[in-house]
């Protein structure tokens, strides 16, 4: 007799590992369609155990994002709570590892073996999973992002009570959101009269002239070569100095093709250069961790999309789409987009400013002295 | 509202992928101890999905276990069928892979978290896993050779109405046994008058006799060191000639340190011996995926143990016992043992026999003629 | 001092394990560039291990396929010899486990790291690995299908002294030619008078006249539903077609959506479909792995395309292209796509066909009488 | 031909991939043994490449503790260093999860296969590897405390030029002594007349009273239970305070049963249990990578220990002992075995004493204000 969750009959007065973990549930819970027909499928079981398990770690990741959330909106957030946030973080990251592996266990099922079953899963579709929604709404992927599905809403499929909750997490503020402000209320940038970005400029622009002259007088280059790459080079300092355009910045996020505000962005680049000082040594590895949930979830798209073509071949999948939708997801869905480009404004270390002393004793602690 | 497995509330039309999966239930059956008390503990609901996600394998694991026993358990097993075990071993060797990352997952909980709500679920404790103890048992686990805890039965602390469920498993046939049968009535050791044992005695004669000459030739040992070898050798002889003595390996087993019967264990010998042969692959194949999930079992008990110290110190675990208990039992509960011992047997190359061609013929078939 | 490789100075009398792997050259092969300047960069040196350890890795896949390549060469390749490459391209699977986690390792080096140590490596590039290229050319990329860089030919970069090594490679028969005509030579499909094709063509026209007829009939539908519905299921049904056509089949190989010829196709379809008779399991096994082997390494070279991504932001590679054209190579390199395609011609349960018994005994064979 | 390393004949002007890696060298170092006889084995060219890459792992792990060796030696050690510090140490944690699945490409190799090459290796062995030993010594084991191989010492079977590299790295300071003064003269124990120790002492009598009366008034004993029970705490509250008897401590550390200094347990514990305030969290993380190294390294030897066991059944090994002797490493060679302990000493939280405002304050640092 199954019971109920939260309310165990005839509550035990001593605790059973069993109830704890409330497996009368849980271990009822794997209903194969195909054994209500004629001849029950015996790999059905596994692709509903592997679809359960993925949804617990959903559960896990919520669950982590959720207290995250909570701790980043905050108007300040101490110290001691960036450790939190990162060791969650960090733990996100570990889950995903896991994602990869359970796709090597579907994948012991052939797709012959997938292909006599799936008719009585239509329509329900792994593309329903609500938590999954709910974690891209939470990490940050906005609905004007996003791919349509065959000309339909991402969430036109869910079981209509379900649209809501998902529809609710769009309006709420995002860890893309709450990253954003946090970086942006940043003090570093001026210090004591200390401009960072006046004094990056000045680097940027002895980097640059530099690299003008290299070319100049490079003797290996005939005259075609050297304005060609010259050229090439005008273009690439263009796009560098977008860094010290506020205004050219907006407009890139306008049309589309950024999306972190200006202030974020050059904290996040001063952080990412100065990552040794002790101050800056936590929000590097918060950095750090977003970009890897990002490319994890990237990738585990990319897999996805790979098992999709494997089992489906050209047929489009049970919710009527197929492997070619997923593989776009991969490619337009990433959030923190903008912290994979730092790199695009780094300078040679030669002429990367060094910070004065007050700055750096600003961002220093000491556990010895 | 919680809706039964199996009989959905207003049984849909549409199936929808979260009803299929049963969310409500499995979504719903996280409940920590900690957030009845005072102060919830964030770390405890890591600790419940962990759990939950291992015993979702577990169930998997087991429906793979009662799948293969099925089969090996009948008086003829046809080589369509064999390709089936074949697959679902590989499985079971797939899942445990996913195994030790999980705990790498629950590691990202410190010590010192757990110490905070762990005395809140005293007695419960892994060690009262039924589906592990099923698992154990089912794979061939015997009852007699597992060790006490605190002088108590393994099945002592389980909830009173699953101490007979596990009881059960011991009472029949394990997957132990059905390979110990399947490799006993194996045709193949008399063979139009072909007798593999006398032949590998000879073999083996030869071999001992060629190690034994380049030892007393060998010009470079003094007596002392010839003597102390040539004894050496002899002790290594005696002990491989029990494969030629059925009396004195019953003995063995009848002493503990073996538990394959005699039969069995020549055959599995042959089929290593030559498992290129059309026919033997697929045996072979049954066989190493046997060694591969003994050997993750045991490293996955000796992985835990690690865990179990690095969270507890020298404290016992819930249940009553430390690390020192889990990791006697990685050393101690192997079920194939056996199956590891194998290459004790081999002979060199030179010596090995080789198949006359009459033997060949019945061990071959051929896709292209 | 440094020994050559193959003729140890002062040849020992006893083997050391230092000299059996020839570790003077090994571990004397770590040359950082940055340490000839004035400030060494400490990551150069993981930089280094790491494409070195996965140059030995290549090495090691490139010994497992021309192995498999002179087996598969063969005008006719015995059962026994089939376990053997089945064997080894499992081996190349669990080589491709690890290059994931490699990337792993390379990634706890920033980008900023990075950035101090590459311009001291331009122009070389991973791009130029010649054992990459071979590993490609020998499992069959065309040089065809390749994409250009930056408007260069893909060996434009390489030493001179390479170049012809893998031009080579490009002429020689790949494992994709040797698979296509081992499949095409199949002699299961005309047995005994019982014409494959024959029978699957009545049964796919049995399954697609029900499929119009359920959707003509369907009491759901409004006309205009309907309609769409019908236009649908016969595009679908021309598609399907296309497989009892060899004109057509050849005109699309020739329009370049298609690779495999339509025997070698057919062959493959009818392994998958009837791969649990005793003698198509190896040949479907075999085809499951090249599935996976390609699926791996297409995975890889997403995961690469992200790997660059994150390390280099918008800048270009050192070879001259950016994570966009990794990206892209991922999605067209493929080499087995239309083994990835069979799914799309499988036909429901009830109305795939059931091979006539005198084809069944062909298929047989038996360990157990 | 072969170039020297460091010295490419021809130095080229432009830099190759190829000879930034110095491939020509790794590439033509795998010289399989079973070549130079009349039949070249397949499978010894896998486990040469398994062992090369292990080496050039080991040489990387080398590099990375030699510098975090040189940091923590000096008298104090800055933030900036210690975010260096645990940033390689976690490198090396990630190059151990890559040893795991080394291993499950070597065992796609049989017993069989490698049975018929390994006589052509004797007595070279992996026992043998002097890079291990090297990291074992840097790590911290200790020459004492290892076991001995059939009588003899684990560096006799060492070719002689390298015996001695190894025992000097037996008489360098060891990680295991850095971290050890470290945490000694850590500064936190006394502050502003907070002494830890003694209100931590307050806090353990209060906590064990408080245990005692449970047991004495709990109406469910029996007095024979209840007696044991007594029995049983006072036993564990004895071990308890050895937390408060520097001399004992010093007398179980003489014994053998500990090794970390008094001083520097205490402040590992201090550590442990404020690990949330912001200077104690980079040391808290430096611990826990530790016990992870440590806790990696004991698995990789229990697996080594497996395979040992699967390849050579109860043969010994090459270097002339078998699985057995690699079990029991695994068990004793533990270097940081005391930082595993430290969960012995918590307490229960409510009885957990909290620190003091002034001594919050000197362990607090901002980025926000």
């Amino acid at each position: 007799m199954v019971k109920e969750p939260g309310q165990p009959a005839n509550a035990p007065e001593v605790l059973y590992y069993w109830d704890y973990l409330h497996l009368d549930y849980l271990l009822n819970a794997q209903k194969p369609r195909s054994a209500e027909g004629e001849s029950p499928k015996h790999e059905e079981f596994l692709f509903i155990v592997v679809h359960q398990t993925f949804e617990l770690w959903f559960r896990q990741i919520i669950f982590e994002l959720d207290s995250v959330l909570a701790i980043m909106g905050q108007s300040t957030v101490h110290e001691r709570e960036l450790r939190t946030v990162l060791a969650r973080l960090q733990r996100i990251i570990e889950i995903q590892r896991l994602f990869v592996v359970q796709l090597d266990v579907l994948e012991t099922m052939t797709p012959l073996d997938f292909f006599d079953f799936r008719s009585a899963l239509v329509p329900a579709s792994g593309f329903q999973s609500v938590q999954f929604r709910l974690i891209e709404n939470k990490f940050g992927l906005r609905s004007s992002d996003r791919m349509r599905v065959e000309g339909h809403c991402y969430n036109a499929t869910l079981r209509p009570d379900h649209v809501s909750l998902v529809t609710q997490s769009e309006k709420e503020p995002s860890l893309f959101d709450h990253v954003e402000c946090w970086l942006a209320r940043m003090p570093f940038l001026q210090i004591n009269g200390f401009d960072f970005l006046e004094v990056y400029r000045g680097a940027a622009q002895d980097a640059h002239a530099a690299e003008r002259v290299a070319l100049r007088t490079n003797p290996n280059l005939d005259d075609r070569s050297r304005d060609k790459q010259l050229r090439a080079l005008e273009g690439a300092i263009r796009k560098f100095d977008i860094l010290f355009e506020p205004q050219q910045w907006q407009e890139s996020i306008d049309e589309g093709a950024r999306r972190l505000s200006y202030d974020a962005f050059v904290s996040a680049l001063f952080i990412t250069l100065y990552r040794d000082e002790p101050i800056l040594q936590r929000p590097f590895e918060i950095l750090t961790a977003l970009i890897a949930i990002d490319e994890s979830l990237t990738n585990w798209r990319q897999r996805h999309a790979l098992l999709a073509h494997r089992m489906l071949g050209r047929h489009t999948g049970t919710a009527g789409s197929g492997y070619g939708y997923l593989e776009e997801t991969a490619r337009r869905h990433k959030v923190f987009g903008d912290l994979f480009d730092i790199p695009t404004f780094f300078l040679p270390r030669a002429t990367r400013p060094t910070l004065p002393d007050e700055v750096l004793s600003k961002l220093d602690f000491r556990l010895e002295h």
